[in-house]
């Protein structure tokens, strides 16, 4: 009995400072991963090219190509034990000549406003359209004021953000219908054309595109969609309080083109004791063509290269395959989040853990995860070793949308979560820029993923149960 | 022996449901403060008014006087109990013409660099300073160059900021020294000027002032001093390692006056129950006069100022006595907060907290807190509160320079923490302006102050025993 007491405390010991060993490495891996970051980081260089030297990629463009032969070649550079292009087909929609629009304030009198075709939208006739404007609350109050008070109009969706969500991704999400089926819905009224206020938190003067879709609306059904600057939002608003029949003219010049080629780019580093194992990081390559995309997505993009490259240059050698993937057409389509899902089922891959960093390149606060009851409590047990970078949040939920075709199956989704304040003052609008970003930041949140990264390739998101005894908190 | 375990239960009871009730209240009126804040706030407005209406507020200039008299009208329109000023004598340094710097990196050629007067130096002699420049990494290397190879010379101290410094603040504690004490300490050594690198983590064209003090060295041994810009901190150092015999030039237009009257703004709510517990939230009225002092302190100001707004609109009666202090000359002597402890402690008051806003007007993460084992966790137990608004940061440590005259006895201090990554690249520069505060952050900042403060008042920081069981997680 006694012998077998003995033995029952030696393996206790035993298991406690393998825990104990497990902890100090990983919290010294970490440091090193922060402190390779801050200190000798590539990801805001990367940034500055692909920002200032290539600029807007929307998909199908010729900066779209060129952040494709840019990465591939960054990537090259980095020793990784592949690199490759996967192809795929992407919709190709061009903004055409800078779009114009005024309000007709009397006879004879206009003012300007600043307006941007949303993205997919079809061309206004020649010319342009000039129509009475009527403002709606959003897409539900069509009903409400019915054909007789809509047809031969142009609608204008002015429901606002709401200022009260602390989480603005929520006030996005309570608002962008307007955007994204608002033209379809207001079409079926016999309405000649939309605005839309730009999705916006803020007062100013940039209009914010975005994906918009007709649905299966028959072609010479559809009506130009633009958005609008939030002042020129609230002046529009404010005039009609005044006027309720005032026309508004808009011209917008889009055209959608056939599909054409592109691709993903894929770096990764082979699995050195279960190479089957696969987990991805990634962001997304096309952006939007207003701006240079630096927070949506460039941030992303150098940040899930940065940690491949962290790894080699902290001398971390991953156990299980890590792949950086640069999603194509996440904006208007993604078609190269989709394409990669396919290929990996098709080839039967197994994808343990998935990674986006979409949200902006500002101070990472956590991570959104979509897991398992027990792989998330294997995640939560992870984060006092977080703590002194001041990332505390976890929470279930989140992912992102190239990654999010690999939901399902046994894959782990996760989402960075960086500060989401200031990220509607710039989405999808041309002062989505360069030195809107800040290098610490963006370093700080490159280094968070890798240190997840880390964790999640060495402790796996198998076995939980033997796995989480050694790593107490 | 039933009717003693009857009465046990219905005590008990009564507490779960007191607890109970008390929480729920406590999350609507904190949700009803962040509302508040963000849907009707003033701080922004406010903020609007101090920085491009009235500008740089150091003590003793115009822009200090005005700002004196505009926040007490504003506090007074917002029905507080009282408002006055406290008089204080303040000092007066003014930077006089543009200060001008340049190396002479050879025979007849010269290179600008930007440089800004630290606060409280001398000026050079009429016609500037011209010498040999010697790098040194510290106060501390002072020792090893030695009399012989500084003596006549412009020190130039460029220690960076390190960048693997995850709270900013401990980066620029590791090298504030240079700046305050440099020109005291290479005095000493015969130097006869000194340039210190910008306490700035980013790379860019701003020179950053900031307090400096010959401590009690003769008033004829006192050497010129000034920050240079961290772009030109770098050139300059690698041109000396090029050339070490390399000669600057600056000329500083700066003069100390007599101390002038200023004073210290205050409003006060005087407590329904327990008057003459006072509380007080604060920010400093002065700023550096190089931008418009918007995040340092402009920030904290308006969010000290929308505290009691909070409370007034919310219709939050107070307890406690609420004061907020706006104190004058934080920067440059910190007489405010000196003379704000000593008229309280002459008057024998009651301060049992007091919170400061100081670090920026950036997105909070919440407080830094000096205060006992008790209090530091009550203060811990409302922690649960804070989580819809991702406030997370609950430390020990901290407070703010202006209310830490105020410690000892048994007033509890707190700082609020906003995140501080960006705080660096405004601080005390040029760029410290309106438009590098996004309305959202700062109103978040004075939802999560005036929220700290609601508990605060409503459970008191004494009696802890007591009233600690009302509060279970």
């Amino acid at each position: 009995m006694r012998s077998f007491w003995l033995c029952l405390i030696l393996v206790f010991s035993g298991f406690v400072a393998t825990a104990q060993t497990n902890k100090i490495d990983d919290s010294l891996n970490i440091r090193k991963i922060y402190d390779m970051s801050l200190l000798n980081g590539k990801s805001y260089s990367w940034l500055d090219h692909l920002s200032n030297e290539i600029g807007g990629r929307l998909s199908g463009s010729y900066g779209a190509e060129q952040a494709v032969e840019y990465t591939k070649a960054e990537l090259e550079k980095l020793g990784l034990d592949k690199v490759w292009l996967q192809p795929v087909m992407v919709p190709k929609w061009t903004r055409g000549e800078r779009e114009f629009a005024y309000i007709q304030t009397g006879p004879g009198a206009t003012r300007n406003i600043n307006i941007t075709a949303l993205g997919g939208s079809v061309a206004t006739p020649e010319g342009g359209t000039k129509a009475e404007i009527i403002e709606v609350q959003g897409i539900e109050h069509l009903k409400e004021y019915g054909r007789e008070n809509i047809e031969g109009k142009i609608v204008f969706y002015n429901r606002p953000m709401r200022a009260d969500h602390i989480q603005t991704f929520e006030a996005y999400g309570g608002c962008v219908d307007q955007r994204y089926s608002g033209a379809k819905e207001a079409a079926k009224y016999g309405a000649v054309g939309v605005i839309v206020r730009s999705m916006n938190l803020r007062m100013d003067d940039f209009p914010h595109t975005g994906s918009m879709s007709y649905g299966d609306l028959p072609v010479n059904q559809r009506i130009p969609a633009a958005a609008v600057s939030t002042n020129d939002a609230e002046y529009l608003s404010s005039l009609l309080k005044i006027q309720n029949d005032l026309e508004v003219y808009f011209r917008l010049n889009c055209e959608q083109h056939e599909d054409v080629q592109s691709y993903n780019v894929i770096g990764e580093i082979t699995g050195s004791e279960f190479p089957e194992e696969i987990m991805v990081v990634g962001g997304h390559l096309d952006s939007w063509d207003l701006g240079d995309g630096s927070h949506d997505d460039g941030a992303g993009v150098v940040q899930s290269m940065e940690v491949l490259r962290l790894f080699k240059e902290t001398g971390y050698t991953p156990k299980r395959t890590i792949r950086v993937v640069l999603f194509m057409n996440e904006e208007n389509g993604l078609r190269g989040g989709n394409k990669y899902a396919e290929v990996a089922a098709s080839k039967g891959e197994d994808h343990i853990f998935a990674l986006e960093s979409d949200a902006g390149g500002f101070t990472p606060r956590g991570f959104g995860i979509t897991a398992t009851d027990a792989q998330y409590s294997k995640i939560l047990s992870w984060k006092e070793l977080f703590k002194p970078y001041l990332i505390h949040y976890f929470e279930r939920g989140g992912g992102g949308a190239d990654i999010s075709p690999l939901e399902g199956g046994n894959t782990v989704l996760a989402g960075l979560r960086p500060d989401s304040q200031r990220y509607f003052d710039y989405h999808h609008a041309a002062n989505d820029t360069f030195d809107k970003v800040n290098k610490r930041e963006l370093e700080l949140g490159a280094a968070t993923m890798a240190s997840l990264m880390y964790l999640v390739d060495k402790y796996g998101m198998e076995n939980i149960s033997n796995e989480t005894t050694e790593m107490p908190d």
